[in-house]
């Protein structure tokens, strides 16, 4: 069985799980503290050009939505985010729960306007009964975005200036982050990326890592006492290690030996002025395991699109990252049984449907070959 | 640098990453519904006796707690538990992030009594006034407990009875399971010990796995929607395979070999029922890795007790588990320094400190004979 | 100055301080166990043509909204509402709060269509991935709406079939329920609205009472402990008679003299089969103070409406109730300022608003001649 | 029937229906914007001598602890109370619900001392572990608390210094604060118990009015958006009037007539820097109508006390205020049946039970002279 149903059909890029069974006797203290959570805090804040930024790991995606939505806002606020968004759609309502309200606006192809936003907290404003509305207090968006799709560079800076007039922070979920920002179509670099928003993370369970996502607040706004709200969410993992050791391994600078262990490519884990640290050369983070994992899954998602474009399949939505939306005969969709695995999206009639492709790190080029026979 | 600091100072158990690398490559659908995971589950329910629990993964501690207290309890309703209990003091209010409060009751060794729960029931309802207080709705308890204690098969019975006469559920907290099932104070099976309370859980993260524990619903008791409830509270891996595998390796019969893939020790998982699944033969428990993790743990501790009380160190509380609690001078502590990591407990006076020395399947003879040169 | 800024801006209806001064003194138990709470629920059971329903009464419309919608929801589900919605978008997050979300649907006129609830619920469930979504667990609609519209008894029905069909109940905030019932376009009597739907509330604060709303459930579906959750989100008033006395003179049927006092009218507070209980004769519920506050505001709002239409008012949204929206210049609004209060809805342009006049129980013709006087 | 079974027996004092029925037809603004909402605070602010003290209104007790703890805590926080505290046990869980902890100290007569709360919050952050627990982040203490007894100002004072020691706010939860005040046994002025807390509530419920009670932000730290706050949690009544009307009648200076209008006794309801402002003067507090309310509650209290013990009641608590704690044989309580009503509050033994008999403004000697029959 070959399977384009995700990106997250494999376990981990075999580097990590290399690195995880080398460092895997040493005793280390728990809950994040480790020398392996400090070093890769050490490499993303190099790799992402932001010497202070404060880095720390959590094991999901919507875990680390919640988490930080929910202790960046304010009580009297909500997050403003696309009605196709992960947060509004796809968390079985994890930012409800934490009792702050997803507000949707409306998208073109997942993307979400700063004029939209503009629009929405100006008619906010003027309504002179807001003080018995949610506020809004937080822009959500997605980076690629749930339907593959990547914001220009200049679209980033309209939501980061309308952001700016109001406020408050721009957030940025990378689930996926590593396929946008190998993308042909991106047009910034991650640090260029990191300075436009107040917090982003950095998706790591569909990049690659057997779980986790480090999330990065640019500017010094961590909330007080994060890990009692991580432990009070239930999301504190005891063995810290297994996220620190993965981006530690996925953010070192990318080894041509099997080396990433800690006396290689250490950056200082103190105050980040270090002039020699990693990450202050320019193409650093092309260099990094992370983002060779995207370069991988966006390859193999030119040569699946070639392929789907080859067999007549129509293009649901163009997108130029790891996901590949078309819609297709059920007919058709029956022949991949057993040998194809896909996503289902969505019903578009009584005889075709949505499917998603997904490729990814693990992603081969048989893979693709199978694909291709089938079709 | 040795360490007795925990009992999650180590990555995980060889056998355990051993599996995760040869499944890595495998394709794998996600959140929980992959063949490692239903293997993992029928192999649960085979070693605990119980061919219906249901069982399911949740990556951490103090999270399980959450999901199985917030789900099973009312909204009127809150959890007894000691006022030692891991969720009375040491989760950051997770349960009471969850809308419902915790009453503490008085304990000794960190074990409650049958009689306080009877007493606190009994009292409760006898007021008129209880309508407007916070309805006693399960019982927390752990074992063995925060101290290391252990409760006996005759206070287990005592405790269930008196939820069964109030009709609310006993929920024990795992996080050490394989320490107390193989202690030689225990005096019941792990399938006594799963018929004695309603939900329970195996922990996985100190008990030799990267993170991980598994939850069992012992009467068909499972709430409604249990999936989505995990994920509303931001716990749901999309790669539920680290924790299936995991598991799997845990609770398939003990290996002569290395090999415990997919092929071997299958049961099955289906409806249970079938009568040469494993853990229908008696002692099938005792084969487990899990119960040979909880044995090298129980052993090392002995040792380290007998060490402790060769070189006239105060024994603060007396348990069988794998955790040794000592009352020390500050002085002497000062020579541990660099050499042996513990675990601070709290201060005793000006001059001593309570500390904790944990053992686990990672503790090695040469651990402990660089403890005793030390001290 | 003159008010038609809401239908809240006097005090209690005459006929409610009254009753509440002639009991004042009385000693009566807390809570809502006072005899005029129990005299009231039997009145409203009575009126409503359902003897077996349950009353609650709760200060407050938003309050009213999350105690309802928080304890009929499973922890799995949210509330299907109009994206105009009161819950929606004028409760500062309140059912969010209680860790619930609302799913917002497309509106006409304020009104959600069954069509709509249909396609959005079958949608969930064709998805394969709903186990990751918010479930639709109820429908929650007003009457009138927000925007001062009624649905009509086909509506409804449609309504009440869909959510039968999906086994979720239909909730109707009845805010201005008063109102909706009087207006010449309900073609639907009190019985025939309360078996449409599930649970409802009996707006009391927009129809003559200080404070004070009356849940109906209709069918034996009051959660369990209801007072202890009203309690837990700390709406329990201790004196319970002052919702149970305005209540009781609301539905104690109208009467000629001044007396609605203890000995009077009292319906069998027992188990409502008792043949000569009022409710059972055919159009009581009109000889209600309660509808005759209603009809009083709709006659008000009929002229209101006439006054607003000859001075060449452009009406921007028809309505039957006791709410008239108009779009005016806001030079002709500057003519209002100290004479006549109205109430602000949004900007049209740079030069029009779009606002909102009220009638109540409370306006005058001397009210209306003022206005038409300054227009 | 006569009832001494609390002090919300009765409707509201007189002179508050009164005023409630004076100014019943003004049209006046909603949500607690109107003019008689200004002129309490302002009242209210004359009367504690803190010009500047910010002051809500809030409909009922457990609302307003459940407001003002949720929304001066911070996330990681929770608030120390008494293990006899009305947060702790009688609320249902109010406080949980909203996501934080009642952490409870051991108490004597239901006070809480200083040198506890010290040890608890020292021991707190001596323990290296504390990250992982819940954060002391405020105290909170009732005057006169839920055994009746009073706090001296030394005992307040030293309660306020170890709060100002640790940085965190001390609430009064002065729900029967009249009462407390007017005790002979009460050593300090409103004004000095204002200084010495950092915010509490005026308790109107249990000291004459039908609902409402005042929250007094001593120092400028009433919370932002403190409005949007009270309507995320359910509690923003429409008709804020019948609190500020209550309250200014409440506060306003005792009159000599019944007149307490609008035009009278007016305050600055400006910056509070008048100063010639009410309650600048000594004594003021002394002519409020609250204070007569405390006075005839104590009168008739400590007449009460002196029927039960020239009866040869058993005195359980000690108390100087309108609660009196003792205990009686079961067949003493069988006489009273259907004459006289006291509280229940526990058995004692199998034919003991401890009763509260509670007077208030309401009690009258008459009543007394009814119990002193019957017993």
């Amino acid at each position: 069985m070959v399977s384009f149903a995700s990106d997250y059909v494999a376990g981990a890029h075999p580097e990590l799980l290399g690195t995880l069974l080398r460092t895997n006797m040493e005793p280390l203290p728990g809950y994040g503290t480790d020398e392996y959570c400090d070093r890769a805090k050490a490499f993303i804040r190099a790799a992402v050009g932001i010497p202070d930024a404060d880095v720390e790991f959590i094991a999901g995606g919507t875990q680390t939505n919640q988490i930080v939505i929910s202790t960046m806002l304010h009580d009297w606020e909500g997050v403003l985010a696309a009605d196709t968004g992960h947060v509004t759609t796809h968390e079985a309502g994890a930012i409800e729960y934490s009792g702050h309200k997803v507000i949707p606006l409306t998208q073109t192809d997942g993307k979400i306007k700063a004029s939209t936003v503009d629009d929405y907290i100006a008619g906010f404003y003027s309504d002179e009964n807001h003080e018995h509305e949610v506020f809004p207090g937080m822009v959500y968006i997605s980076y690629p975005t749930e339907w593959g799709t990547l914001y220009t560079k200049d679209e980033l800076k309209d939501l980061h200036e309308v952001c700016r007039k109001y406020g408050m922070p721009l957030y940025i979920d990378g689930a996926r982050l590593a396929y946008g920002l190998a993308s042909s179509a991106c047009d910034l670099t991650i640090h260029e990326f990191a300075e436009l928003c107040d917090v982003f993370y950095i998706g790591g369970t569909k990049c690659g890592a057997l779980c986790g996502e480090a999330i990065v607040f640019t500017r010094g706004n961590r909330p007080e006492h994060f890990m009692n709200a991580v432990k009070k969410r239930g999301a504190l993992l005891a063995k810290g290690r297994l996220l620190g050791v993965q981006f530690d391994t996925l953010f070192s600078s990318f080894p041509t030996d099997t080396g990433s262990g800690a006396a290689q490519n250490a950056p200082d884990t103190g105050s980040g002025t270090d002039q020699n640290a990693p990450g202050n050369e320019c193409g650093l983070f092309e260099n990094t395991l992370y983002y060779e994992i995207g370069r991988h899954g966006i390859e193999m998602s030119e040569k699946l699109e070639k392929i789907l474009r080859d067999k007549g399949i129509k293009i649901y939505m163009e997108t130029p990252t790891n996901q590949k939306f078309v819609i297709m005969e059920d007919s058709r969709l029956e022949k991949l049984k057993g040998i194809v695995e896909y996503g289902f999206w969505e019903k578009a009639d009584d005889e075709h449907t949505v499917v998603r492709f997904a490729t990814s790190w693990s992603t081969t080029d048989e893979d693709l070959k199978t694909l291709a026979e089938v079709l």
